[in-house]
């Protein structure tokens, strides 16, 4: 292909390392000569429709350090999920400006985009390269291991956890956290990880992908209340119910019927402020409390996985080298060796490489959490999903506490 | 005095260096040869009435280093507020085990119990040195510059509010962050540390010491979104209207009348969820996400401030050194030189000195964010507050975007 520009775009919500990516795109276009201009598309295809571009290889070193080590989409973000007149628009402007490579940072509806754009630039016989580089801290993305973005999310989880059940240590009760994740669990499969002794919380998990009643719901709560005198909880956003219908909706149509939840039918805390409700009125618990972790989740600054950090970056520079010389793809990463976590000292050493996968195997798709990293009662997770997601992390503080030592 | 026992407990909300102090008294007991055992009071006064107690000394450094790096209170907690006779009890138990010196960590309440067992102990001429050690994130003790777990607090919103900000800046609308602080605005303040460029949030902050009317509240609100197209809002969760009333109070009263918050009258999410629905309904603004930080304020593990976490030990290790040459007290600090923030490149290098106070001086009593640190209009800082509150989180991260470069 003959000289051309290139384009890149932050996509969906923020996350802890999509920045990364976008740092990792810079670098590399800028080795290769065949890349004239890199634009960076401000708020994603709604910068491209209007044709609102920077110029990204101007940027100074220390910018890019600092945007490569902060949360959230450094160009501006997109809701907009472009229909085929949308793309059109944008793959007039590519036109316009003679941008052949593309660059797109996001999930799955980022990389339906590419697809779009892609197929219709083969159809009008305009030569370019749609690349796809993932990101989510859902981890839903199909082909790759993992997504960008997840390792850092599920490291603030685990420290979230961490704190919060020596916290309940400290002040036993009930303590449920709901935590982001509507369709996968993987986001609160996490909050796991920073368990560090057999009696550490969060003592109870619960996934989107098993279906569980608020019967059962209350009765492991209670199970684990008479034996530990307190309990931690953490909870998809996503929950439903053994018929599939997600926990918030039977909340919202039962919120007349019920004398204990005090229910608000919309608004953030809804789900928490129910199953607290819940656990204090049918289980007659005094000290119960419930958080929603929202926004934080995904756009803490200061918190980083560097394992994640390094994969992003590595994601954004790959799509660039792959665009050189093949088709247009999305960057997938394939786990090497063992899954076994580093701490745990057994196994191979964790490592990924980064191959191309078609645009079309991503795009729309999802993917939850597999059978092996869910337990039988559908109420926790296995060794497995450790072994899978503690290299992601980078690693989690340890912790300690005194108030089971010896009594003198 | 004779060789004696020492007991030290661990009292109130947790917070990220609690336990720093808890290892610097150990650390300073197991230098005097007048302190023969150091008890660690379980689950604080509660543990004291029930004579239990932990050996504090034959812990290994390695306890002693994970201990001082973790949230939360390693010796448990109580809520439990003394009166004279579970005072009584406590003195009891000391007489039978030889306990000469009392190390509380706490709050004014702990310095009051504190101060209730020393005057309770001169009065039965029972030689005891009673030491109160401050704790708390709301940062509102008297005597002392500042609280040990305050800058550690501050330091997490300063994270939280620097992601918020860049999110809501890549996906603009409004978003609105419920912070901890019932009576002292201090750790909403701490919202603003993130700040480094003039449109950056938190663009709005409202403090329990200002009352404002939820017309003003909108009023502000709406200015600035029309200036920046976006708002970012730190409010405390006592913030209260103009008579005095907190607003949670005054949501639950009209909650009948009102059609724009969809309220609930109990649970954690109702004053953020409350406020954005009036953003919704009564400014018409469509894009409204509110989030309540809740206990990962507060126990959040893996971030410290490294200034906290040195004062917190050393509070610890002064209140046994004092123990050891006078009478009961607190331990306060004294900040030495300017107030000027270490980033600002002005002033003397931030440090403190150590005191005692007399116990009476901070027990029971709270203080307020003093007029200097908040603006006219009653909605933000200012600069006094950033150089006071700035070097105790021992600096936060540096943020960048890409957002405002010039287009091409």
């Amino acid at each position: 292909m003959a000289k051309a520009n290139a384009v890149v775009g932050q996509s969906g919500g923020p996350t802890g390392v999509i920045n990364a990516s976008l740092v990792g795109v810079i670098e590399e276009a800028k080795k290769h000569p065949g890349i004239k201009n890199l634009y960076g598309a401000v708020h994603a295809v709604a910068g491209m429709v209007k044709d609102e571009f920077i110029n990204l290889k101007k940027l100074s070193p220390t910018v890019l350090k600092d945007v490569a080590a902060s949360p959230s989409s450094a160009l501006g973000s997109s809701r907009d999920k472009p229909d085929e007149a949308y793309c059109a628009k944008i793959l007039e402007v590519f036109k316009k400006r003679d941008i052949r490579y593309f660059f797109y940072i996001g999930g799955n509806d980022s990389a339906n985009t590419a697809h779009i754009i892609n197929v219709m630039a083969e159809k009008s016989g305009y030569e370019l390269r749609a690349f796809h580089i993932p990101k989510t801290i859902d981890n839903d993305l199909l082909v790759t291991d993992h997504c960008p973005g997840y390792g850092t999310a599920a490291k603030f989880e685990a420290c979230a956890l961490i704190g919060d059940d020596l916290d309940n240590r400290s002040l036993p009760g009930i303590k449920i956290d709901v935590i982001m994740g509507r369709h996968a669990g993987f986001l609160t499969a996490a909050a796991a990880l920073g368990r560090q002794r057999d009696d550490d919380g969060p003592h109870l998990l619960y996934f989107p992908e098993r279906g569980v009643s608020m019967d059962k719901f209350l009765g492991d709560v209670e199970g684990v209340y008479k034996k530990l005198g307190r309990c931690v909880i953490a909870v998809s956003e996503g929950m439903c119910d053994t018929d599939g219908v997600v926990w918030t909706k039977k909340i919202a149509e039962n919120s007349e019927k019920d004398a204990h939840g005090n229910i608000q039918l919309s608004g953030t805390g809804v789900l928490a402020d129910y199953l607290a409700g819940q656990v204090k009125g049918k289980l007659g618990i005094k000290r119960v409390r419930a958080d929603t972790f929202g926004y934080l989740q995904r756009s803490f600054a200061g918190l980083q996985s560097p394992v994640d950090v390094k994969e992003a970056r590595q994601c954004g520079r790959m799509a660039v080298k792959f665009s050189m010389k093949e088709d247009s793809g999305s960057v997938a990463m394939e786990r090497l060796g063992s899954t076994s976590s580093p701490q745990a000292g057994s196994g191979k050493k964790y490592a990924v490489k980064y191959v191309r996968t078609e645009l079309s195997n991503v795009a729309e798709k999802t993917k939850s959490m597999p059978d092996e990293f869910i337990n039988e009662q559908g109420n926790g997770v296995t060794k497995a999903f450790i072994e899978y997601a503690m290299p992601l992390t980078g690693g989690v503080p340890k912790s300690n506490h005194l108030s089971s030592h010896p009594r003198v």
